[in-house]
């Protein structure tokens, strides 16, 4: 197969950033790749791990020339840097992102994009609990989603593009508006993160069950929430305060569906809680089916003694 | 090594049930192993799996010379099975359970023993998603914690001898008062079910975001809330009416950490979230460290094409 882009720059090396160097190597996807990262540390571990052809802090000359800019940061920084960039961008480039929510970040970086160059958002729904350049795999968008969200007027040569290109990293591509992809992700992710993170607060701030029991006794369901929780940190805080109205709105509909079942078992309501708990025994099937987790018992699964 | 008991009595042959049977068969724990279910088709899978050296419906046949007694229905039948099996218990028995709460199981179950027979409550911190006796594996309970809750009268050789029979399963034991059992599993288990199942009701009231989508685009977060929301009806509607009180306690202070949550997310607080989620990752840590789970990263496990 042809190389889809002359020159790649990923900007910011992480579990995202490193991993799309991997697969586009791996896939020999674009001639030669530009990684930017703004701390020293992780230059040098991209470097020693040999990710990309040139490695280093310059903005400026890793989007020179380039064909393809992907950013590839914590959203909140995506308006600044679009701002620096814009002036050295190469015409006919096109500038796409990996950020989990949309509308935010196309209101940040659409008024620096200049006529000349193509913004087309996009989403891979891929990630590990895990963060940081030694993190990522050539394989971790493999069978995934990867969700565009072209803006209106896009042109649909670049779009077909980069659908092109995630497709050949091995993602299953979907098209969708920006504030739709807002409210799904918010249902999908944003919110059970926010959950997640409120759980193993609620276990740490309790003195009657001391941490250490906590921890060695967080048989499935608060194990999995922990995995959930140790996301990173400041993606997630990027997250909520860029997606702001969408995971309110589910907060609230999440509440209310928690003090119905709340209520119903304050009173002694067995019906009614068993046939909720049918329904959504119901929608794990689905997913199953659906091919986007496997059927094995993961509860059981092995731990390292 | 020798056989502990003689005759083990399994009431009950679902998920743990069956494990049992083939977890005490594999190391030799029994010299023979009696198995009760009340459905005709748990029977006959049974009987064709070849679980047990006896299988069938009556609870009489099943504890008459029985040395170990085991609970394996869900918790809300344990006092009618208890107040059935009291006139054949053999004397000298051991009488246990493997309910997820202790307290309810308590009351429902201590009228019922005879003096002759002694009443070890115990709760292996095992299972899977799935329910049944095809879902049962002789290793379920390999490295997972068993918490045995004895009562004060308890005779402590009866105590010793079924520990060592949970560790040759396999298990790590430990003893606790049983009603800080119930809030050490409300937090770890009872309450992250109750949340996780909240959720998956919530995308699916939810019209502006249709079923497949959420199904199609369960990326990490909601698909392992799915997971957890998939366990037995049954049994979690049973833990949930007999941990009224500690899931109730444990629910209003998850409600006040997601509110805090909530708010700093409407009013831009951007520290509050941010060193929120760097201490929850912080937890995550101890889990990995503790043994209780691998350091692998799942998000990003392969799935079936």
């Amino acid at each position: 197969m042809t190389e889809l882009y002359r020159k790649v720059a990923l900007i910011g090396m992480g579990l995202i950033g490193s991993s799309l160097a991997r697969g586009i190597r791996e896939r020999a996807l674009a001639h030669s790749i530009h990684g930017v990262a703004r701390s020293r540390q992780t230059i040098e571990v991209a470097r020693e791990l040999g990710l990309v052809d040139r490695m280093g802090a310059s903005l400026e000359e890793a989007v020179e020339g380039a064909d393809l800019v992907m950013l590839c940061t914590p959203v909140r920084t995506f308006g600044k840097i679009a701002r620096s960039i814009a002036p050295h961008l190469a015409s006919g480039a096109t500038l796409t992102d990996v950020g989990s929510v949309k509308r935010y970040v196309i209101g940040a970086v659409s008024p620096h994009v200049p006529e000349h160059v193509q913004f087309v958002p996009a989403h891979p729904l891929a990630g590990t609990e895990r963060s940081g350049p030694r993190a990522g795999f050539a394989d971790l968008f493999v069978n995934r989603w990867c969700l565009i969200t072209p803006l209106e007027d896009a042109d649909s040569a670049a779009v077909d593009k980069l659908a092109e290109f995630w497709r050949r990293l091995g993602s299953q591509v979907d098209f969708m508006d920006a504030g739709h992809h807002d409210v799904v992700l918010a249902v999908t992710s944003h919110v059970p993160h926010l959950i997640a993170y409120s759980m193993v607060g609620t276990a740490d701030h309790l003195h009657r069950v001391s941490n250490s029991e906590v921890i060695q006794y967080s048989a499935a369901g608060f194990r999995d929430f922990t995995r959930i929780a140790a996301s990173d940190p400041t993606m997630w805080h990027d997250v909520f305060l860029s997606n702001r109205e969408a995971t309110l709105d589910i907060l609230g509909r999440f509440t209310e569906e928690l003090f119905a079942l709340q209520r119903a078992i304050r009173i002694g309501e067995g019906d009614t809680l068993l046939e909720y708990f049918q329904r959504t025994r119901a929608i794990r099937r689905g997913i199953v089916e659906a091919g986007q987790d496997t059927d094995r018992p993961d509860f059981g699964r092995a731990v390292r003694r």
